[in-house]
């Protein structure tokens, strides 16, 4: 287990502090900024009404917030502008195959974060926050793609998260049972990795013939997502 | 959007009802198990001292419930066990690069579970949760690796949620933009399509050697999860 506390990163508070002893759990900022860069899908979690609501939403970042679309938000925040949300953005790397079925397990990356987000209302910070978002889920799409317009903008909410109480777990390797006293039941026992790869780009059936895809497009095609 | 209710499903409640219009959400309990049975790592929400805690982990189902370990959601409800949670489980099919960014969106089916989740308590119900849960994660390790013993079993806690209030929203195809004004700009416009794999088993490296990987691990090399 890693414990690594470096000048700038948040210290660990109680719910950020591990709970089980296999997982690794790291507050360092790389592991925080390496977890969020690796993807761009997190499920957010609101409380509604006193029951969570865990949603799926795209994400981006810069060196000080999370942001996320409002809309699934907007319905906590509406009564309660100081609620706390969750973010948490996860990678499946593969199934831990032990010797016994309780040493099971999945190899994962994921990060959590914690907070209150604030409501970006000027225009010039919810257009910033637009291209962050953009460019992190779809990196060339901002430059590429026609921008939001003023009637747009007003319509998207965006919201921005402090990625200052945060953490991050790591399970990766093999099962941990092999100098247990199942190691002598001649049972295989390894991991089955899980990988995530972009296709080929598939052309909007209403495209006229003629518009290629751009390179920032077909670039993507065969390489690793996660 | 499909909005589907055959005899036996759930009605739609407040917070399953569809709220944004591009989105394809269905009632159906097909729908629901499909998307349930394509995956097996959900995020679980939960409320912890009035804020949301959203985590990964492993689930599976059968024809009644959802299961998942309680060691996260225990927390939650030490304090309250009448308190609802909710589980997530989505899948994302690929980006979707509109003519404008407005119009960018993600490719995706996932299902939402609200419920108040029961502590299985006897063996019996605990053994089954689990090899339901097993088989789902790890079809065949239930019948390969060393089933749980009464220790192991004790000290595991497993939840079962009722699959009776669940909604699942799917969003496919190319963008919606083709017929927009944005359609004369003469940009590229289509889907960028994400695929996961299980790749070759790995074995342990403690493993001795001559112990080869079971055929229903190996079998599932080159397959798509998701």
């Amino acid at each position: 287990m890693t414990h690594t506390e470096p000048p700038g990163t948040a210290a660990p508070t109680d719910r950020t502090r591990p709970r089980r002893m296999r997982e690794k759990v790291a507050f360092a900022r790389a592991d925080l900024e390496a977890v969020l860069d690796a993807g761009f899908v997190c499920h957010l979690g609101v409380v509604v009404d006193g029951a969570p609501m865990v949603v799926p939403t795209v994400y981006g970042r810069d060196e000080r917030n999370l942001y996320v679309h409002g809309s699934v938000a907007g319905r906590s925040l509406a009564s309660d502008p100081a609620a706390e949300i969750c973010v948490t953005v996860t990678h499946v790397d593969g199934l831990v195959l032990a010797r016994s079925v309780f040493e099971h397990g999945v190899n994962y990356r994921s990060a959590m974060i914690y907070g209150v987000p604030r409501v970006l209302t000027g225009d010039d910070e919810k257009t910033e926050a637009l291209r962050v978002l953009t460019d992190h889920a779809a990196p060339g799409q901002w430059d590429y793609a026609r921008r939001p317009n003023r009637k747009e903008l007003a319509a998207t909410t965006v919201l921005a998260l402090p990625l200052t109480e945060a953490s991050v777990k790591i399970s990766a390797g093999p099962p941990d049972d092999g100098h247990s006293p199942d190691a002598v039941l001649g049972r295989w026992a390894g991991t089955l990795p899980l990988t995530a790869r972009w296709g080929a780009p598939t052309a909007d059936p209403l495209l006229p013939h003629g518009i290629t895809a751009p390179a920032h497009v077909v670039a993507r095609a065969g390489t690793r997502q996660g």
